[in-house]
C-alpha cells in the first residue's frame, strides 16, 4: 500500500521534473543559440512550462500522498533515498503551497517589468527610474516572507529558498567573524608591492583559450560525454538530467583569465550535478542541495585547485606550449602570482579571492537593513557608496558600478540572493580541508595533474547525495561540526601570505 | 459569450502549442547538440510533453467549447481566422479522440521498439529480424484506420493524418497518370549520353560550402534573424514559433550538391513556416497545411528555382569565386547539367528530380497492397525488388538498399508516409506555374538573383494561411481547379528536354 503511494508520488514528481528540465533546455537555448526572432514566444513557452510544473507539484493529491507517507518515511533510515524523498519533498511542498498563487504571479510579472527597467536604467546610470520598482520589490519581498510566519528574522524565509536552514543571524555572525579577519588581510596586502598581471592581458586567440579550458575541465573530471560547453554573455551551468549537465563560458581575447577560470568555475558546478546518484534521477532530489554548497564546488575547483601553485606546476608548461609567444618567457611564478593578484575593485564578479567576500557581505547587510526597515530604497545608493568606502576604500564614480551593478534585486526578490556566494567560499575551504585530512596525498596528486582522489572524495561525501541532506546536515556529516570559517581563513592566509610575503 | 468561449479555446490551444513547441526544442537539441549521456532522459522528457499536450488537446472541455462554438464559427466568413480555427481544430480534435489512448500508447511503444530493431537490422541486412515487427505495425495500422469507420479505402484515414482530404484512389489515379508519362521520359533520357557530374565530386571545404548555402538561402528569403542552421545526420526543418524556424544540413566534403541542395530544400520548408501570418501564432493553425504542400515549397526552392539555368546564370560566378580551384575552369553549362543529372538509382533520397517520383510511387503502391491484404510482409522484399526492376531497371544487391532503406515503416505506421513527397513535386510545378501566370517577370528576376516577387506571391497565396485551408482547398483557390499534373510534367519535359536534347 505504501509502495503504491510512493510509486504514485514518484510518478508525479517525475512529470514535474520533466517539465522543469524541459524549461531548462528552453532557457539554455534562449541564451546560447536562439535567433532574435524567437524571444517573444520563448518567454511564453517557458512561463507555460513553469506554470504547469508548479500546478502539478502543488496539486492537493501530492499533499495527500505526503501525508499518507509521512509515518512510513519516518520509519525508514533518515538518509535512505525514500525517506529523504518524502521528507525533502514535503518541505518543498509546504514552502510552495504557503505562497498564494496570486502573489506568485504578481511577483513574476513585477520581476519581469523590473528587469526591463533595470536593463535600460543601468547603462543610463538612472537609479531614480528603478526606485519605484525596487520599492515594490521590497514590499513583495516582505509579503513573501510573511507567508512564513514564525520566522526569527524577516530574511529567513527568503534565505531558505536558496540556502535552506541557514538563518540570517547565524550568517551575520559567521560573516562578521570573516569580515573581521579579511579586512586586515586586505590592508596588509595593500601595503605590499602590487602584483603585475600584465602577462594575462595579451592577445590570446579564442580557439586556443577554449581548447585549454576544456582540457583542464576534463582533467578535473567534468565529463563531456554527459555535458558540453557553449558561449554565452554570462557563464552558467545548467542541468537537463544527470547525464546532460552543460556549462557555458565567455572569451575575452585580451584576458586569458576570463574564459579559463569561468570554465573551471562552471565545471565545478557541473561536476556536482554530474556526480549525483543515478538513483535520484527523475526525483526532485536530483540537484545540488543549496546555493552555498553549489558555490563551494565551483569555487573549490576554480580557486582552491585551479589557482593553486601545485596545479600550475603541472599545467603551466602545457599552457606555455599553447601560447608560446605570449607566455614562453614568462616564469611560472609570475603567472601564478598574476592569476592571484589581490586588488580592491568596484565589481563583484571581477573581484579576487580575498576581496570577493567583502562585496558579498555589503550586499547581504544592505538586504537585511532594507528588509528590517532600517534602510529605505531611496537611501540605498548612498549606503552602497559608504560601505564600499569603508570596506574597500573605493567610491564608484556612478551607480552603474554601484547599486545598479548586479541584476539580482531587479529580477527577483530582495533577500536571499547573495549569501550563497560567501557561504560557498567558506565551504570550499572547509570541505577541501576535510578531503586533505582523509587523503593527505591530494596536493601531491594535483601537482601531477591527477584529480581523481579529490573528485571521488567529493562525489562520495557531497555530490552523490543531491539534495537529500540540507547544507547544515551535510556540513555536520562531512566535518563532524557546524559551519566554521577557520579552514577557509587558514587557506587564504597560507596562500596569500606566501604570495605577498606577509 | 461566444467571444469568451473562443478566448478560452484559444487559451487552451496556446498551452497545447507551448507544449508542442517545447517538445520541438527538445527534439532539435537531441539531434544537434545533445551529448550522448542525455539520451535516456531526453526520450522520457519528450514523451511527457507529448502526453501532456495530447491530454490537454483531447480534454472534454475542448470538445464542449467546439460544440458551443460550431454555429458561431459557421456564421463567420469561411476563411476568417476564427472560423478556420473552430473548423480545423474540430477536425483535429475529432481525429484524435477517435483513437483510444490505449491503442495510441501501444503504437508509440511498438514504434520505438521497432525503430530499435530496424537500426540494428539494417546494417546487418537482416530483414527477417524486422518481419514480426512490421507485421505488428501493419496490424496496428489497420486498427488505426478502423478507428475511422466509413472510409472508402483503408489507407484513407492514414493518409488523412499527413495529407488531410486526399483519398487513396485519387492519389492512385494521379500517380498512375504521372507514372505513365515519367517512365518514357526516364527511358528517353537513358538513351542519351550520360551527363558527367564529376565537377561536383572534388574536395570542397566545409566552411565555404556552408557559407555559400546560407548566402543563397538568405537571398531566397529565409530569414536568419528568425532562424538558424545547424548540422545533423539527416537534414530537417523545425519550428518553435513563427519567429524561430530552424533548418539543418549536412556536409560531404567530396560532394558539393549535398549541403547546397539540402540547405535550399530545408530553407523552402523554413520559408513556408516563417511566412505564416502572425495572427495564427499560438493557435494550432500555425504550421503548414499538409505534407504535400510543405514538400511543394521545399522542392520548389530546391529544384524549380535552385537547379534552374536562370538562377545559376547569376550565382555561378559567385560559386566559382568561392571555389576557384575546383570550378574556375568548369563552364556554367557543365555545372548546370551536373546538378541535373538523371540516373536511375536504388536510393530515394539521392534520386534526381525525374526518377525520384518513381521511388515514391513504389512505396505508395506497396503500402496500399499491404493494407489491402494483397501483399504479405514476408513477400515485401521480393515485391520491392520486382518493382525496382520494372520501374527503374535496377536490382538492389541486398535489402539494405531495398526494403530496409527508409525508416518510415519502422518507426510509425504503414500507410500515409510517402505520398506527400510526390504530391509535393506535382504541386511545386502547379504553384510555380500559377506564380508565373501572375508575374511573368519571375524568371527574369531569378536570372538577376532577385526572388522577392516569387517569395511574396507564395507568402500571399500559400504561406500566410498556415493550416487554415486544406491542401485541396488551397489548390482550388490558387489554381481555380483540382490537383493536376500537367504543369509539373511540362516543367520536367521542358527542362530535361533541353538538357538531354530530347
Amino acid at each position: 500500500m505504501m509502495e503504491q503511494k510512493l510509486a504514485e508520488l514518484k510518478e508525479r514528481l517525475s512529470e514535474v521534473n520533466d517539465l522543469n528540465m524541459a524549461g531548462a533546455v528552453l532557457g539554455w537555448d534562449q541564451q546560447t543559440h536562439m535567433p532574435p526572432g524567437g524571444a517573444a514566444a520563448r518567454g511564453r513557452q517557458m512561463a507555460t512550462l513553469g506554470r504547469l510544473s508548479h500546478e502539478k507539484f502543488t496539486d492537493a493529491r501530492v499533499g495527500q500522498l505526503l501525508d499518507d507517507l509521512q509515518a512510513y518515511g519516518e520509519s525508514l533510515p533518515y538518509d535512505s533515498d525514500d525517506a529523504s524523498l518524502i521528507r525533502v519533498v514535503r518541505q518543498q511542498y509546504e514552502r510552495l503551497i504557503k505562497v498564494p498563487s496570486s502573489l506568485l504571479s504578481q511577483i513574476t510579472t513585477h520581476a519581469s517589468e523590473s528587469y526591463q527597467v533595470w536593463a535600460e536604467a543601468r547603462p543610463a546610470n538612472d537609479f531614480a527610474k528603478t526606485r519605484p520598482y525596487l520599492e515594490k520589490t521590497l514590499d513583495y519581498s516582505r509579503q513573501m516572507a510573511d507567508c512564513f510566519p514564525g520566522y526569527d528574522h524577516i530574511a529567513d524565509p527568503l534565505i531558505d529558498f536558496s540556502d535552506q536552514g541557514m538563518k540570517a543571524t547565524d550568517i551575520q555572525r559567521v560573516f562578521g567573524e570573516l569580515r573581521q579577519q579579511l579586512v586586515p588581510l586586505v590592508q596588509a596586502i595593500a601595503e605590499r608591492e602590487p602584483i603585475d598581471n600584465s602577462c594575462l592581458h595579451q592577445p590570446y586567440p579564442e580557439a586556443e583559450q577554449l581548447a585549454f579550458g576544456t582540457a583542464v575541465a576534463t582533467a578535473f573530471g567534468y565529463d563531456f560525454q554527459r555535458g558540453r560547453q557553449d558561449k554565452t554573455h554570462h557563464p552558467f551551468a545548467i542541468k537537463f538530467s544527470i547525464g546532460d549537465v552543460r556549462i557555458t563560458t565567455r572569451v575575452d581575447e585580451n584576458n586569458l583569465a576570463d574564459c579559463l577560470f569561468s570554465t573551471l568555475h562552471e565545471a565545478g558546478h557541473g561536476m556536482y550535478e554530474q556526480g549525483i546518484s543515478l538513483a535520484l534521477e527523475q526525483t526532485t532530489l536530483n540537484s545540488g542541495t543549496s546555493a552555498g554548497v553549489h558555490e563551494s564546488q565551483s569555487r573549490l575547483w576554480e580557486n582552491v585547485v585551479g589557482r593553486s601553485r601545485g596545479m600550475w606546476g603541472h599545467y603551466y608548461p602545457q599552457l606555455q606550449a599553447a601560447f608560446p609567444t605570449q607566455l614562453g618567457s614568462v616564469p611560472l611564478d609570475t603567472f601564478h602570482r598574476a592569476i592571484n593578484k589581490v586588488q580592491p575593485s568596484l565589481i563583484r564578479t571581477e573581484a579576487d579571492e580575498v576581496t570577493y567576500n567583502l562585496h558579498v557581505m555589503i550586499r547581504f547587510d544592505l538586504e537585511l537593513a532594507l528588509l528590517e526597515g532600517k534602510l529605505a530604497i531611496k537611501d540605498l545608493p548612498e549606503a552602497w557608496h559608504a560601505r564600499y568606502q569603508s570596506d574597500l576604500g573605493l567610491h564608484a564614480p556612478s551607480d552603474v558600478n554601484g547599486v545598479l551593478q548586479d541584476v539580482h534585486w531587479y529580477g527577483g526578490l530582495i533577500g536571499g540572493a547573495f549569501q550563497g556566494y560567501t557561504l560557498g567560499n567558506i565551504l570550499s575551504g572547509l570541505f577541501y580541508d576535510q578531503a586533505l585530512q582523509a587523503h593527505p596525498t591530494i596536493p601531491d596528486e594535483i601537482g601531477q595533474g591527477q584529480f581523481g582522489t579529490l573528485h571521488n572524495w567529493l562525489i562520495e561525501n557531497i555530490y552523490q547525495h543531491g539534495s537529500k541532506l540540507t547544507a547544515n546536515e551535510l556540513i555536520e556529516r562531512v566535518t563532524g561540526g557546524p559551519l566554521r570559517i577557520e579552514p577557509y581563513m587558514a587557506y587564504l592566509r597560507g596562500k596569500f601570505g606566501d604570495l605577498y610575503q606577509l
